[in-house]
């Protein structure tokens, strides 16, 4: 059993770098924040014993000794970065209940015949530079490391340069670490848990994921003398975007969503006519059919709406990741320590994406989830019990001892 | 007869201060772009013979001796500030060719009856602050200086400080200055005068306007793990009010228009649906009892849209202003000069807003259109011709001199 109380401090020392006054926390990856929290976990993994080693995209891998050093170790572990209005949780609990894992087994004495290693993931979120899960996908070769070093964020500063400017631009190849398995503890981020009185979630599927970048250019105009029959309103055009794509997520639902989440108007004033807005659209679906269904009618629905405003609109598929499914053995490995110690589980899909999605490409790979409370995440307000926390992080170390040998 | 290349070049010559790349102006009312023109037209009055006086809200008048100074001066003029991404004409045309009028008065050796006084009124565009048409608003008495000296602009800069920082804040108490009557020169900012092929517009009407900030305040959560139908989203919210705005324009034309100019979506991330947008909405109408409805049907909308999606939405009306109906004599004034003259000219109602109908409340006012180049403005293509802007001089001196008497 692992230590609740000492997870649950660690979880509160933590929330510290970037804390906000609502309880949340604001740490985009890769910020003055994040070498805060990247600073103390890596004395705190050295203080373990381990040794850390950080990849030249700033994903840091703590390794810690196994009895057969010829067998590649078990990977554990989540990001330490959150969203600009994020929680205490999201991330941070796997990173975190990794490290806790290896503290117990310390106190216990206990060596493992595979070895295992802990890791902090780089840009999971995807705030601030798209995609989200930025250092894994490279790391699995879904995105060369020459082009995740030069993505900008919203100022124009790149993923290289905010490495140097934090000093978290390590030595390490990307991709070099080996790996016989990693298991991934997450929270829910969904409400179906909690509603059904469940403590432990058994991940089998993710969704898939489409990431779209846009720009409307329509034409800037005064407010009150032009017609409404001769406007070009960016606004007005993104409006129809915006409902066609909460539409087609709903119609081609339960299992699909879709959300505009970031709009600028390009020079804004209250009595022109929007000329220009850029805007970003995420749709996602745990079926490929649907996920193509997604692309599709959002396509159509722009393309007729685009020529009868008279504006532009252009439309970047910046991302596109297909539904995961995990591996069946670790998903069992999950299930049968979360049963062993007694835990009610459910096997459940993700909603969220995850670093352990885009592993699970070249490693064998599951996830645990604990309920997080009303399904909130992104958000200050998410929270989740002590006890769900101590439970998922019993299962991870069950379930890491299961993969790893004792 | 005005010069006619004379006010050509001083549009081109004012047109630096702020000029921008693709040819238009950015000359936010109280930057530091302003302070240039300012400064470079107190030079040009007082070149001109002209006493400057400037009062406590930066509004610029510069007075011309006339025969009889018992008498108060006809007024002449509008103003140099532009939107952000704005033309060299609009308010900047009504300023230049009040200089030309006086120019060419001095030149030709001719004294008027009564005295004449040009002015430039500060904030017309109402783009950095709100309203829009402050400076003269607040002569008239329609706000007091106290409040629009408290007025801040998006980075929290107050009007008052925007003055001194650029030495502004004149001594003149505010609304001090009498006039006998006013005439205010503008391009048409609509596309009637262009396609009717008439040089001059005969503005009788100006219409009303609503000015509107509001916010939605929803729910921050997961775009991914975030069920359709659990969502509470600030940007669909808007979305729908800024096609309400439309449709409701639109249905209640083609004597009304409604725009949302402004929307800001708070700490925005393309995996997090909107919790909290500040925007914006402007709606105009000629007619009183259809400004009237656009109140009660966008009131009525909002009040069915927010439940219904369980977000809050919360709309201040900032500013009401009844339509304008300009003084009959002067009106005529205006049509007897360019009648006069030979111009082809038609009576018109103003789309946009203008000091003149703010003065209008107060002293006996009238304006004067040209035409612009496919009615476009608040766009950095607007334009109009030299001919154009010429007769529209013209038409102004003549004006003038009919009211003030030579
Ligand atoms: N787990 C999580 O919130 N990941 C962020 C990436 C995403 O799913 O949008
Ligand atoms: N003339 C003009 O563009 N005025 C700006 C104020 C407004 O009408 O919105």
């Amino acid at each position: 059993q692992i230590d609740s109380s000492r997870l649950w401090d660690t979880i509160h020392t933590t929330a510290q770098f970037g804390g906000t006054p609502k309880g949340g926390v604001r740490r985009l990856t890769l910020s003055a924040e994040d070498k805060q929290v990247r600073d103390w976990f890596r004395a705190a993994c050295e203080d373990a014993g381990l040794e850390v080693g950080i990849d030249t995209l700033g994903n840091m891998f703590a390794l810690r000794k196994g009895r057969d050093m010829t067998k590649p170790p078990i990977g554990l572990g989540s990001h330490l970065d959150t969203q600009p209005t994020g929680g205490k949780f999201d991330g941070i609990l796997g990173t975190l209940a990794a490290l806790e894992v290896v503290r117990t087994l310390n106190d216990a004495g206990i060596e493992t015949e595979l070895p295992l290693c802990i890791t902090n993931w780089t840009n999971e979120e995807g705030s601030r530079f798209a995609p989200a899960m930025m250092g894994s996908a490279a790391f699995v070769g879904d995105f060369t490391v020459d082009d995740v070093l030069s993505r900008k964020d919203a100022a124009g500063i790149s993923v290289a340069e905010a490495l140097d400017g934090i000093g978290y631009r390590g030595d390490k190849p990307v991709g070099a670490q080996p790996f016989s398995g990693f298991i991934e503890l997450h929270i829910e981020q969904g409400p179906i848990l909690e509603a059904e009185g469940k403590t432990i979630g058994v991940v089998e599927h993710g969704q898939g994921v489409l990431w779209y970048d846009g720009k409307i250019t329509g034409f800037e105009s005064h407010a009150g003398s032009t017609p409404m029959h001769l406007r070009r309103d960016a606004l007005a055009t993104l409006s129809e975007i915006v409902l066609a794509v909460e539409k087609i997520a709903t119609e081609l639902g339960p299992n699909a969503v879709g959300t505009v989440g970031e709009a600028v108007i390009a020079s804004p004033s209250r009595n022109v006519i929007p000329g220009e807005i850029a805007f970003n659209i995420d749709m996602r679906s745990a079926d490929a059919a649907i996920l193509q269904q997604l692309d599709q009618r959002l396509r159509a629905a722009v393309a007729e709406i685009a020529p009868r405003r008279k504006v532009e609109v252009t439309l970047d598929l910046v991302w596109r990741k297909e539904p995961t499914h995990f591996d069946q053995k670790l998903v069992g490995a999950v299930e049968t320590a979360a049963g062993a110690l007694g835990y009610s589980n459910r096997r459940i899909t993700s909603g969220a994406g995850h670093d352990a999605c885009n592993l699970n490409a070249r490693i064998p790979t599951a996830m645990i989830f604990v309920p997080c409370k009303d399904g909130i995440s992104h958000n200050e307000l998410e929270d989740a019990t002590q006890p769900d926390c101590a439970a998922g992080a019993n299962v991870l170390l069950h379930t890491v001892l299961s993969l790893a040998g004792v």
